[in-house]
């Protein structure tokens, strides 16, 4: 099995149409090189090109060469051995059951290479949490808060015009802000100091509102260029990190595969592999093989674990009215291992061991909401916030140990229940980042939950939550191919950018009104080059007016020639200008217009 | 050129999958025979099958005979007579000017059959509010009256759960409701009395909320069969009412083709064909052109107008700064011709003989918001609340005709600036009808504005907004088709519902429980037949999973087998029934549970 050629013949590379690649070198730590996207626009614009947040690493960089074979280059390895705090171990070795037992030809290829595998030195704690609290910058935060400012500082003035629920987004981001906010535990930035690779992000409510993406192969359907395929168009249309899933066979090589060529943060449910471990028994799970599971993950540089900690023995019968129990896959098997033994938790029990091993690599936690309902019938209901009051006694505890701490929340939940949500996270859990899936608004239309979920998702994230996991056409129906993934981010895309709107984000509103100058001029090659999917916005105008010279036309086929609103309102602004007074003038404005006026309507040329 | 064929050819006709046409009779008026679909679940489930609001009128009814040659029944024209205040007249001669100078073969069919034309006799006024202010309930009031109660009333206790901002929804919908809130103009029932063939329905706060889809040819994009096939599809996907917008030539034999098809509301802009009467020219508009064009489209049967009575001279100057200056279509035209003629509009000063003539035939009012937004930059400015200060002028002056009023409302506007419209809105124009576009979240999302908007729609529409007109993802880039029209009616259907489930309307949260009570014991079929889309949700499971099989699998393709958190779920609560108590019980019942758990997976057969 050739993993190499399959791969890279159907990878998307390149540039996105119309835009650029650029970087930012640090001031602090002239090394780091910060992406961006650039989009120029026509020259009769007379304005500054467009920058861009870029999560999609080398593969949109035109002089990178990108090999999976090989991986990605490992810049960040150099920033994690500067800090003399890490040693370099010998591997844990893989064993068969970490790919499920698969052999021979069902085994997917391991990935091959000479990295080194780094914990901290004994005693030590390597985490972005810990350098902050000291009173240290690190090159990670600087790259953050040059990433987040989208190169504002030297555009000119820009809008604040927004409510923020209690946000403290300010002007400008500086190295100082990101790691106060780190130090504060409102923020965090998934960085295992195993994962070179990583173009580091931050997620926190004072930032910009990211987005993840799921993927991840499942028994019946397994990959491994499918998976990585995925994570790079996930990247390519804007996911800001993104979570492998996968619950089959090979999930260790398959896991290797992505995070050797994975520019983002890479989030995973240990306890997925660790049920696979044991033989699909839920009952027969034990501490000592999730340890084991969390350091193997931990070597080969996952950024953030789900972990399923809130799901407490006496918080399942809350559940059992429920028109749909418990939803949550790691929920439901922590519930049935509870029950089956009648004792707490282990996640619960063996909290402060996990937090040992985590601070030992930099792996942030996601706490997971095992309870989080499924259907709008149980939103905000005794289950879902008892484990809520139980994830912010456990951020707590991972403060202690410095460990970097988010909190997964829900689900479906109707519109007039959403807003509780935020309140009670931001109260329970002392301003740790909210990382919502959705929310839902309506169960009532699968095959459209990118949807019903966007909906929820704008209004969580305008709220105050700081990242928002995608859901995808097929939710509840399948598992997503790459055209579900596409679908999703870009619905994602829409909600967590009008939240940015919506909170007055200071780079938010110069993305819209440069596409809409250019709507508003006609300039056609603009608007499709500055939307989130440029390809897909020229071929629905070419579907009707395909020619060339209808890119420059001054209308559309939705209205023709006659009906233009915006030529018309052209007309009527260009008349007003040549007046000095556009207030006064309306008389001579008038009959200057009829004598002049003419012939305002362009021809269609079809 | 036969017309019939080749619609009827491609027409989508009978039954949704696992749905059945049924229809309630009248009380008071007992020959009314108002639909539903029905959806039956299965019988393991012990339940009742589920209602439907139905808009898509005969098409859906297996034993009705389609002849779109021949048109609709038209069961309302009895009523309409009945009431004694009507008179048939001579029909107005159809104008070469009227199908835009169309001659020969460019000349679409017109619409032939010996439909009376009637309008009020002289001195009367035969609108619904009319009737609605002596005290008279009509049939169409019943037959709104049991159609928003979706047989609830027949229904086990319901769940009224939400926030609906001072709406006042009750929980059984009487006729003498609806007479009230007509009569209060918090409601609309359009209904043209030329319009037999429509089956009533009500725009209002108090009730469901309500989506249009537009369709309509242009100068560029021009087909009777694809109007009339827009028609059907979009009411089978749950359309309430439909605006032609049609701009090129044939306009009024197209109109003709849709009215007399048409089971729900239709809408029309009258500016637009008055501008193609007068070549295109705004300048060269006139009273009497515009005044003829109502008569023509009333008589036709048209049910609502936008007129854009708002756009007053003095505002122009107010777009002057905008970045996207005026971007309606009615609304530019109007400041044209305000412009050049340095003049009032002749919509607002013609106001009151507008509503002499749609007292006559029961045209209701869509006071068109000329000046809304086109960008998020644009929102909420004073062109555009000056102009709604005017609707409610306007509004109260219909009011005195008795003639039915509903306000246009924008656009684009971000989030935190949309809850500002609702509540200026019912503060300016006394509580009449809000009828929104979207709005748009955010500009930057060219191709997928179905889903920019369907945040903005969702959230308006829970705050008030009673209808909700579709933006499909050719917005601002062409003319939609077929599937786009589909792709809006279903965003918009997403988020009517949202916004119905979040004011906590009594019929809402039945059809959301339901589907995630199939989900939950997986029943497959159910769930597929109860969504907006069963096709697609289908076709989405079949992709992976498509053995017939698996329709009946404990599982899907998502999580696999050994995943499943609903399986595990179930075991969990099977587990927990088992017990009388389950709070005390979870020593025994995880004793029980281990010994008969046993395998709970289910092999898959793939």
């Amino acid at each position: 099995m050739n993993i190499q050629s399959p791969i890279t013949s159907s990878l998307p590379l390149g540039e996105r149409p119309g835009s650029r690649k650029v970087y930012v070198a640090g001031e602090r730590f002239p090394d780091i090189r910060v992406p961006f996207r650039e989009v120029a626009v026509h020259p009769s614009a007379g304005e500054p090109p467009v920058t861009f947040y870029d999560p999609s690493g080398p593969y949109t960089d035109p002089t990178a060469t990108i090999d999976l074979a090989k991986g990605l280059p490992r810049p960040r390895e150099a920033w994690v051995l500067a800090r003399g705090d890490v040693e370099t171990i010998p591997a844990r070795a893989v064993k068969p059951e970490d790919n499920g037992g698969a052999r021979g030809k069902f085994l997917a290829p391991a990935f091959t290479g000479d990295r080194p595998i780094l914990r901290a030195k004994a005693g030590r704690t390597v985490t972005q949490m810990e350098y902050a609290r000291r009173g240290e910058i690190t090159p990670e935060m600087e790259f953050v808060a040059i990433r987040e400012n989208l190169r504002r500082e030297a555009s000119a003035a820009f809008i604040r015009d927004g409510e923020s629920f209690g946000a403290e987004i300010p002007d400008f981001v500086t190295p100082e802000f990101v790691r106060d906010e780190v130090a504060r535990g409102r923020a965090i930035i998934p960085a295992n100091i195993n994962h070179g690779e990583l173009e580091p992000m931050a997620i926190g409510r004072n930032f910009l509102v990211k987005v993840n993406a799921n993927i991840g192969n499942s028994a019946v359907l397994s990959s491994v260029e499918d998976e990585v395929e995925k994570m790079v168009w996930a990247t390519r249309w804007g996911a800001d990190t993104i979570m492998d899933l996968s619950t089959g066979r090979n999930i260790h090589n398959i896991r290797d595969w992505i995070l050797r060529n994975c520019p983002t943060p890479l989030g995973t449910v240990p306890l997925y592999q660790a049920l696979e471990k044991v033989g699909g028994v839920a009952e027969d799970l034990t501490w000592e093989v999730f340890a084991d599971t969390l350091i193997e993950q931990a070597e080969q540089g996952v950024d953030y674990f789900t972990i399923h900690a809130g799901v407490r023995l006496p918080y399942i019968p809350l559940t059992a009215r429920r028109v749909t129990g418990i939803v949550s896959r790691g929920g439901s098997i922590m519930a049935k291992w509870c029950l089956a033994h009648h004792r707490e938790s282990f996640l619960y029990e063996h909290f402060e061991d996990i937090c040992e091993i985590m601070r030992a690599y930099d792996v942030s936690f996601s706490l997971g909401d095992g309870l989080r309902p499924g259907s709008i019938a149980d939103a905000n209901d005794a289950a879902q916030f008892a484990e809520l009051e139980t994830l912010g006694e456990l951020t707590k505890i991972a403060w202690r140990h410095n460990v970097q701490v988010m909190i997964e929340g829900p689900g479906h939940v109707p519109l007039h229940k959403i807003k509780a949500n935020m309140e009670k996270q931001l109260a329970a859990c002392h301003e740790a980042p909210f990382y919502t899936l959705g929310p839902l608004t309506t169960d009532v239309a699968p095959g459209y939950d990118h949807i019903t979920s966007a909906i929820g998702a704008a209004m969580i994230g305008w709220f105050g939550t700081a990242m928002l996991c995608y859901v995808t056409p097929k939710e509840h129906l399948g598992l997503p191919d790459r055209e579900d993934v596409k679908q999703g981010v870009i619905a994602y895309k829409i909600a967590a950018h009008a939240a940015d709107l919506g909170k007055g984000h200071p780079s938010a509103r110069a993305w819209d009104d440069a596409l809409s100058r250019a709507r508003f001029e006609f300039r056609w090659e603009d608007q499709f080059n500055l939307g989130l999917d440029p390809e897909t916005a020229r071929e629905y105008h070419d579907e009707t007016l395909p020619k060339e010279a209808h890119k420059t036309s001054h209308f559309c086929s939705m209205c023709g020639p006659k009906f233009c609103s915006m030529k018309i309102s052209q007309d009527i602004r260009d008349a007003a200008q040549a007046q000095n007074d556009v207030a006064s003038g309306l008389q001579e404005m008038a009959d200057k217009f009829r004598e002049t006026g003419g012939e305002i309507y362009v021809e269609a040329k079809a």
